[in-house]
Order: structure tokens, then sequence, then C-alpha cells
């Protein structure tokens, strides 16, 4: 988490990261480590980590992050991506570690410290100072995905019975402290339970000797410790909060998320539903192991192998037709790419319709017959246009071929349409992740019953326009 | 935007939104409109907008609406999905709709106003007060995915001179009004160019006759109004901030882009990428225009049918041997299902690693071998079940015809799983949209070399393989 204003930057807006790359390599390469200090030490820890995640070798990467300024290396740390970041952990000495998580932030220390060995978490917890290895094992309780995951435990409680005076003194004191002084502050009473909160904008409008408890809001919105993010997610968008108050089940104020978290979790979720629905895990990405990779997709791989077989099966029930009329074996795989295509527009509408307007699996029926019109209208211009090709370009011109690959066309196109529709909205219904393995199932359908529509009406027009055996 | 903590709202966290539907609409039904109001009165915005989103029916959901509380309105009607808003504003009067429009802030009303004919644009902005529908003028001039699109006019600037304990008299007065006090206050010069930024903390801690110069941060990030969204959303997420300014060519603070309308940005611009990917609109919802649809779709359909074409012509070049082994022809599409899902599983998680991680690109050689490698892993264990499943179940076995599916199996495969991989990397290279119809040129390169591959080995193996012609 990190919400502070303003570093000492250049003037531009946009640093230029690449002269800036250029000119870091050359300092570490001439040895020069007082220039190299000079040019780390006025950037944002978010520009560090930028930079060093742009340096190719890992070897000066590492050498990048050395020089960085010790108050800044906690921060970059956190801010690099994950698989950089578990290089950098790896290559850091004990000691440098130590030193690094101390400048982190609790929750974004537990997150660092959760993906090491049990061992290593052991030795690193022993080394920090006791009142922060205890911040950091409290997080560390709480799945990475809840409230309490996402949740930082430094954050400005007032006692009721307070004054505005009284509390502006609090946070003085708190401000040079560690603590994050937040927009919100909390008030709980003798037992920590919630009972309001006031923005720093209401402290600062009332008068010093007001009671907080007459200037806070008594009905604040928290969240269970143990929420969903995704749910914390949706909370925090409904409302347009900046931070919500974390509690246990006996209304205890625990933490605070912020929205800067929320960001990284509202991502995350969008982009993994495009991975689910081909089959790819949600938390695969371009650097994870190769064994996370096959674990997560040779599964719907096999998944695809047996739907395969079934559409294979469909297909081999006419393989005295296909023998007779070969050039049906040209057009099975084109129907086939062609409907999985209309298919799969339909189900990215929808699969994002259903998961950013929870309300839309409402208006199910409405939704099915938008995609039956367009799968309408697409399949028929699509199959006019391919029957006008096949017609000819067939030779001799084969009028009820085209007919027969144009019906097909527009029918399966229909049917994917509606399929890719369909499958989202059912999947939700019956408590599903809408977007899981959504395309393999898709394909299943449209091949399935594109093959079987297809070969089936070439069976019926067969005496049309069947060539004569060569 | 909507930033404001705390409505009256019942203890519980989530709210039961259907028991809520349901006591509204019998409320509506029996005219009870006392009951009805005091019902919506003490719920957030955030609560009515999603009330209003679930009612199915459109006549239903205006009655409601026209319940809101007035001051109420305008952050409902932003809140709302952009169907239902649409909708909504369509059906009210124009009275109503001015008044409603008078709640909003100016960048909300700005959004707003943009979609309707230009007659109702004019209209309404006739018939709110003048400095209103000034502010509302001025935002309309910039292209809704800019910076200028998303600011906010509505921030607190403080001229350079200004004590501490003048700013707090300042935000005093400006906190009645309908100014957003925000979490930062900017600092400028007579010229309104900006000078620097201090946060509310900032102004706390400082004594009461410190000037805001000496306190404030002078370096703060601003960003130019014609910034691209996508580009201001990657700033807040780098550097974690709560609103930056926006300025315009000579520096001169234009207004605030603040953290919650970045949120919705990230959400769009992912969820943009896998409609992209398909060929469907970035822009396209489940509840557009069927035109707009259409719009969207069909070039891509068109394109797909012409590549399609070409896999077709690569069939067709075989055709002899599909006759003399139709065998193969069962199995064409089912090699093409298998390359297409490997691939779109490359392809997904690529793009989401590129798009989420703009230094990504620097390590195509990695990430292309990393492909290479799980196509050939995941393409032996399928291309070798299949290859068991095809010998076990041909009759009389035909280890050939194994031997054949298996292999051309994993070389699809690992052809489909680099492809993948290389779409959306070479696009970013030359400039494109990484996503936009990258599964259809995936499927072109797998079904043309699959089939090339498939077809071409199944011609040098036919004298083994081959079964008598019946």
């Amino acid at each position: 988490m990190y919400v502070q204003a303003g570093f000492n930057v250049p003037e531009e807006t946009t640093l230029n990261l690449e002269q800036l790359e250029d000119a870091v390599l050359a300092a570490l390469e001439g040895d020069e480590t007082a220039r190299l200090e000079s040019l780390l030490a006025p950037l944002h820890p978010g520009d560090i980590a930028e930079l060093i995640a742009r340096i190719p070798l890992s070897e000066l990467r590492i050498a990048v992050f050395r020089h960085v300024p010790d108050e800044l290396a906690g921060d970059v740390l956190d801010l690099v991506p994950e698989v950089i970041q578990d290089e950098l952990v790896e290559d850091l000495t004990p000691t440098e570690l130590v030193e690094a998580v101390q400048e982190m932030s609790p929750d974004d220390a537990a997150d660092l410290i959760t993906d090491l060995e049990p061992a290593e978490q052991k030795e690193l917890l022993e080394n920090i100072p006791q009142e922060q290895s205890d911040a950091i094992r409290d997080l560390m309780r709480y799945p990475s995905d809840t409230a309490g995951g996402l949740m930082t435990p430094q954050f400005t409680a007032l006692q009721a019975g307070t004054t505005a005076g009284q509390a502006i003194d609090i946070l003085r004191r708190v401000a040079d402290s560690d603590h994050e002084v937040f927009y919100y502050v909390y008030v709980v009473d003798a037992r920590n339970k919630l009972l309001g909160a006031l923005s720093l904008r209401d402290l600062l409008l009332a008068r010093s000797h007001q009671l907080v408890d007459d200037c806070m809001i008594t009905n604040v919105y928290s969240v269970d410790v143990m929420t969903d993010q995704e749910e914390v997610a949706r909370t925090f968008k409904r409302y347009g909060y900046l931070a919500l108050p974390v509690v246990d089940t006996e209304n205890r104020l625990l933490g605070v998320v912020t929205v800067d978290d929320i960001i990284e979790v509202i991502q995350d979720e969008d982009s993994e539903d495009v991975q689910k629905m081909v089959g790819a895990g949600g938390d695969e990405g371009i650097d994870s192991a190769l064994t996370l990779s096959i674990r997560r997709r040779l599964p719907w791989l096999k998944v695809n192998m047996v739907t395969a077989f079934l559409a294979a099966g469909v297909v081999s029930f006419f393989q005295d037709l296909i023998e007779r009329n070969v050039v049906l074996a040209v057009f099975l795989p084109f129907c086939a790419m062609m409907a999985g295509n209309a298919g799969q527009q339909a189900l990215a509408v929808v699969i994002r319709g259903v998961v950013l307007d929870t309300a839309a699996s409402r208006r199910w029926f409405r939704i099915l017959g938008r995609e039956l019109c367009l799968g309408c209208v697409n399949g028929s211009i699509i199959g006019a246009l391919t029957g006008l090709v096949v017609y000819f370009f067939s030779n001799p011109h084969n009028p009820v071929l085209a007919v027969l690959i144009g019906a097909a066309l527009m029918a399966t196109m229909m049917t994917a349409s509606v399929s890719g529709a369909g499958i989202p909205l059912l999947m939700r219904r019956i408590g599903f992740d809408p977007a899981q393995g959504s395309t393999v199932i898709l394909t299943t359908i449209t091949d399935v019953v594109g093959f079987g529509f297809f070969l089936g009406l070439a069976r019926l027009l067969e005496p049309w326009f069947a060539s004569p055996a060569p």
C-alpha cells in the first residue's frame, strides 16, 4: 500500500525510463556507485520498480536493487512484478532481506513472507523486531484473497470520548511513526469495537473541544475479516469509498483495506476471466513456473480431447457420405471455425456483462434473444457470402452445395451465438464461475451440433449435389 | 465521482437487496408513496442504483426512480448501468431531467449529456444555472477517454502565500458548498499555474501561521488534460495515488482525476481485451444496440471467413488423399480444436502479461521459449493419449495412423502455443493493440499450419496406414 504524494522528480510528467535505464546500466558497468545512487535517490519507488522490471538480466537487476536507498528498498521490492520479486528475494543475503522487509508495511511484508519456505519464513521473522513480526504473523493467519489478507493493521483508531483537539495531537504524534495516517480515522470503544468513523476533513472542521463521538458517522460500512476479496472490491465499487474498516465477528476493528489494494484485485479478477475461459489458470502469468502452467492447462486440454472425440464421433458417423463427397471434408473445419468465432464473440460479451453487472442474469431472456438475433443476422450474411463463393468457384457450379453450406453456416452460427450467451448465464445460475472452461464447453456444443447439422443436411440433399465418384 | 463516507444504513454490512426489492415493488404496486420513500431515503445512492438495476421492467424502474430523494437522484442516475441510465433519461420529463442533472457533479453530468442528441443537449444546458452549465460545457470539450474527460473541476486550489490557518477557513467555507473537498489541496500562483500540493494531513499538522508554500510538496505529479485514460490509469497504479491534478500545456490547473474514476477505467480496459481478442467490440455490452454489435462483430467474422477459405484451400489440396482415407476427415477438426485450445491458452496468458506489465515484451525470447516448452509437453501428452485411443479403437489396430495423429497433434499444439505467445508480442512491437482480433489470427495460423502438417505427413505415411478402398 502506497499513498503518499509527491517525490522529488524531474519536472516532466512521464519519466524517460529508457534514457534512465541506459544511464543506470552505464553507471553500473563503470562501477560508478555514487553516480548510480544519485540517479536512483530522487525517484519514486514506483519508478525504480518499473526501471528494474525493464532490465533484462537478473544479475543486473539485483545489482541495481542493491543501490536503492535503504528507506525505499521495501517499497521497491513490493512494487516489482511478482516473478522479479521472487528472484530478488532469492538473490538477496538474509541480512539484506531482513533490512528490506523491515521497511515494508506489514501487509506487504506478510504477502512476501507467505511465499517463502517455512524455514525461511521462520528465520526472517526471528530477525525483525518483535512488534513488527507479531503484526506480520497476525496478518499471515488470513487467506490472501480475503479482506484480512488485503488489510493493513496500520490505521488510526481513537477512543470514544476523545476531543477533536486531542485527536489532532494524536495524529501529529503518529504521523512521525510508521502509521499510515489516512483519510479516515476510526472511533472504537474500550473493547476495540468499531463505533464510528470520521474523515480528516471532519476533524479539520470540528471545534477543538468537540468530542469525536459527536462529529463521527455512526453507521459505518465495514467488512468481515474473512470476506472474499471480490466481494470487498464490489463494496468499494458500489460506494466509491477510499477505505473500508475490517472487523471480526464481534465488530472489533482489525485493520483497514484501502482503495489502491482494491485496484489490484479488480485488475487480477478481470484478467483472470480471459484465462479461465480458455482453461488456463486464473493465477497463471508469463513468468509462472512451467509445472504450474502444465498443471493448470493440461486438465482442460484433456477435457477438450474427450469432447473432441465426441465431435469426431459425429463426423465418423457420416464417413460413407464424406467418402462419396470429399468436398464436405473441406468445409467441415470451415464451419467449425466460423461457428467457434461467432460463439466466442457472444461468450466474451455476455461473460463481461454477467461479471460487471450482477443483476444482468435476471434479464437472461432478453440477452439470449439478443444473441439469437445477432447469430441470425451475422449467420445469414456470412452464410450467403460463403454460399456465393462456393457457387462461383465450384466447377461445375453447384447450387445445392452452395445452399447446403450457406444454410449450415447460418444454423451453426445461430446455435453458437445462443450457446455463447447461454453458457455463462447457466453457469452463474447453478453457482459456477461463469468463465471457467467456457470456451471448451462452447466448442463442444458448436462442433457436435454444427457437424451433426451440416452432415445431416448433406445426407438429405446428397441426391442433388453429389458429384459422380472419380 | 463519489467519495463520501457513511450513509445511514441498517447495521448489517450487506444489504439484503432481494427483500428490499420485494418491499419496494409491493409499496409501488399498492401506491404507498410514503412507504416507498421511507424505504429509499436511508439508502446509499450505490444501493439504490443496484436496486433499480435489479428490477426487470423499465416502467417499474422509472417509477422507483421518481421516488428517490431529490438530492440523491443525480448520484443514482450516475451509478446505474449505462443502458438503464439511457432508458431513465429517455423516460424522464425534461424538468425531471434538469433537476437530476443539477444534483450531479459536473464531470458526471458532462458524461451523461455527451450521450444525448445535440438538440437535447442544448435544451438541457439552457435550463440549468449558468455557472453549472459553463462548467459542464468546459468538460464536454475533452474526449471522454482523456484525463480531461475523467477529471472533476470541483477541487480546492489555494493561492500561494495563504497561511495554514486561512486555508482551513477556506476549506470550512467550501465544505458547505458543492466542492468536493478532497484529500489533497493544490497551491497555484496568480495565473493559476500549479505550484504544489499538500494533503489535508499536512494542513492538519501545520502551525496556523505557516505558509502553505512552506509545507507543500513542490514537485507534484500531474497529467496533461489530453493524456489518454490508459496512461492516466498506469500513473495511478504505478504510484498508488488517490488523486492527480490535471493541467494544460502551460501547467495551469484545470481539474483533478480521482482514483474511483480510475477503477472504472481499469475495469473497462481489461474486460475490453477479451472482447477484442475474439473480434467483438471493446465497447460492446449485453445491452448495446443490435446495430452496434453487428457493426463490431461482422467485420471480424468476414476476416475469419477469408482465412477459413485459406484453411479450406489447404484441405482441398489433399482431397484425393482424404477420399482414399476418409478417417483423416474425422481427425481434421479434432486437430483444429485441440490446437485452437492450446493456442488460446498461450494467447490469454501472454496478452494479460503484456498488458499488465509493459516491460514484459522485452523478455520476448524467454516468453516464446516458455510457450514452446509448454506446447511441447502438453502436445506430447495429448498426442500420446490420442494416439493410444486411436490405436485401440481402430479396427484392425492401425499403429501408423495412431503415430500420424499423435505426431500431428504434438506439432500443431507446439505451433499453436508459440503462435499464441508470438502474436501479442509482435502486435505490440509494431504498435498495434495486442488483443485486437488476435484469436482470428491465431486460428488462421494453427489451421493452415496444422492442416498442412497433418495432411502432408499423412501423404508421406499413406503407403503404411492406408486401408484398402471399399
